[in-house]
């Protein structure tokens, strides 16, 4: 397969100006990093001709694919279209899907669209145009010289749906090519030690490609095969999947399950069982994280934060005795909490966080002493944890793992729910 | 005052690829622009000398000033001291202290120091050394051919720091002012309405500098003198702070606080009054929010999430007949919602959530229906709100801005607690 070089050019004085954080750069570079196309640069400019003009002539003159976002809407210095048509010598023509759907874009809301709107539907001849799903600037890809240039507006919420929908299969097409991934989901291993233990099949594995992707306390590996439209990818992503539920399959909780929420609230919806949350130090992150999930609520019955020892003994039942002998922070009061929780909910099972999540520590407990209980009629289990375990942990991030592993403690004993359970 | 240029330089493959999201580049412009430094391009290089050396090369043929970070580690690939060193014609040299600093943190960890971190401590002869106060990579400034560089190291803990408290200070220095700022917090106006409202004098006034940041629902102004040693900030800023708060003062709530759940917190602590939540689809955020603050243990008594109307007439004690007459999302359940936490919690004031985040309209409700309700011995209140404005508002954005609300209500409550009520 030939490798093509890209490079990735934002436009936009507001990024310039740190006004926004640029993510379309980070978006953008994971996409091209996984269809094996080499990068070598990333720049910022602002709204302005001369400058975008002197940009556009360097990266074309070490790369073959420019990828531009920004400077696509109605304004006077959105000028990104202007300036690379000029590029490749080609004129500017109103183009009429286009317009059609920028008209039907505010007819649909109710405004009226102003003249100057007309503009983001004058698109270089002959280009090949991206529809925007989210707003009224479309995108384009102009070939010639032996370059392409790709167009992408600036706001994330437009740009990410038409780089995965539109500008992907655009350039896998152009090679011939199409990328099928399969994501898995792995917790309570790191990035590293992930690594260490794929390290030979992740460096000499080109099809399919094995790529780790990180966040605090997890592990996603996109496991991405390279076929012609007649091959099958299932017989390169099969082995590969395998060989690694082979090697560190004890830490996959889910294949394209996006997160540990979305996986507890599918798992409980399809067996049929409620929840309830008992929080002392995550402080209400373990329900917030649950409801984050659309749906949630034919799963979560209801989340108690016990923040106070007397809210602990008053809406969970904890006793005073426990609270005295082992205090608050203890796997004694955790196992309480998420009895009572699931007590005075009625739900099939409970998870329960208590701990010092910090920043300083509290009554003989180290910040990041955490424990995560769960109770059912089935399972119970107390997690005694340590999270602070780097000078960079804050408060937050050692909440966010605490809530991690009630997520996950909750998914694994939904799983070992006795079949009769299930609806 | 002289106008100088600087732009910034990010030296890394896993910004390259997109593994990272490059906030550096937004920090630093942000500090920058504040200082009134011109800014006008941003570019991104990996880990490789030839291509880190031409990016130097381009970017001080324009700018008077580049601002390098990543590539100061110990490994043989962080290559930017000896590029930009050598660019000045300058040697390395074993800086000492910097030395003693490298070997203390690792003592400190209990760790063994390996021969290659003390590469960290070769500096360029002659640099302003920038102190580490969160790893090891010291970070440096070469002044030179009427250019200056300045080195940082890539780690945003590390990073942010250092530009804070060291490289702004030099720069400052180097240009015989420094700066001082008042933040001011906004709630209640958008960013567009506030700039409408202070557009004259944010187009007018060269010093003080007043800029918005915008975060969803908030905006902080924040207003910046510039001044000698001699001068007194306040001559400048106290009349222009006072000019804000006449044409916006109502939406102004807090000065120096950070955020809402901040504020709150620390109104509630300083009054001695405690409280208690209440949600529906915020699902725990309110409460998560309040406990991100260290310290919300003494203001915070519990927090409670009814998702079920089962379990807001358990636990909130809201009437079967209300929630049949009016639905879970209605104004007149928000405040028996928030009636029934104050009760159960025995908090002096409750405030209570309820409504549709999303995706889709249920049960009659729009999408981004929400009540607000506060419930306290002295003030009892209920907002019905539209939280679903534009179509990039998500469920996770009409969630924060309903809990957004929840802690504003909160705030203003507090502020209206009767004087007998303070410990």
């Amino acid at each position: 397969m030939e490798q093509r070089t890209a490079e990735i050019l934002c436009i936009g004085t507001e990024i310039l100006m740190g006004d926004i954080v640029n993510t379309n750069a980070a978006v953008i570079a994971k996409e091209l990093a996984a269809a094996g196309i080499n990068m070598y640069h990333q720049t910022v400019v602002g709204d302005n001709p001369q400058r975008l003009k002197d940009a556009l002539d360097l990266a074309f003159s070490r790369s073959d694919i420019v990828v531009t976002t920004g400077g696509l809407g109605p304004t006077y210095d959105d000028l990104t279209k202007e300036v690379i048509a000029q590029w490749f010598g080609l004129p500017l023509e109103m183009h009429e899907a286009s317009l059609r759907g920028v008209e039907e874009f505010f007819r649909a809301r109710g405004i009226t669209m102003t003249e100057n709107n007309k503009k983001q539907a004058m698109l270089p001849k002959g280009c090949t145009v991206f529809y925007n799903a989210h707003g009224t600037a479309p995108g384009c890809a102009i070939e010639g010289k032996g370059k392409t240039a790709i167009m992408m507006p600036g706001p994330p919420q437009e740009m990410e749906p038409m780089l995965k929908n539109e500008v992907m299969p655009f350039l896998h097409k152009e090679s011939g090519f199409r990328l099928v991934s399969r994501n898995l989901y792995f917790f309570g291993i790191g990035e590293s030690a992930l690594e260490d233990r794929l390290h030979q099949m992740m460096i000499e594995s080109q099809n399919p490609t094995v790529a780790p992707y990180a966040k605090i306390g997890e592990v996603m590996l996109r496991v991405t095969a390279r076929v012609t439209e007649e091959q099958d990818p299932a017989a390169l992503l099969d082995p590969a999947v395998a060989k690694i539920q082979e090697a560190v399959g004890e830490y996959l909780y889910g294949e394209d399950v996006g997160d540990l929420q979305t996986a507890l609230v599918w798992e409980l919806k399809k067996r049929g069982l409620t929840i309830a949350t008992a929080e002392s130090c995550t402080g209400g992150y373990v329900a917030k994280r649950i409801t984050d999930v659309p749906g949630a609520s034919a799963a979560l019955l209801c989340g108690l934060v016990t923040y106070t020892n007397e809210m602990k003994q008053k809406l969970l039942g904890v006793s005073a005795g426990t609270l005295a002998e082992h205090t608050a922070i203890s796997a004694e009061v955790a196992a309480e909490m998420a009895a009572g929780a699931r007590k005075a909910s009625g739900a099939d099972l409970a998870v329960a966080v208590t701990g010092n999540a910090g920043p300083e520590a509290a009554d003989g407990r180290e910040v990041g002493e955490v424990y995560v209980a769960v109770d059912s009629a089935w399972h119970r289990e107390v997690l005694p944890l340590q999270l602070h375990r780097r000078p960079q942990d804050t408060r937050e991030v050692v909440r966010y793992l605490a809530a991690s592993h009630a997520l996950h403690l909750a998914l694994c004993t939904a799983r070992m729910a006795p079949a009769s359970d299930a609806e």
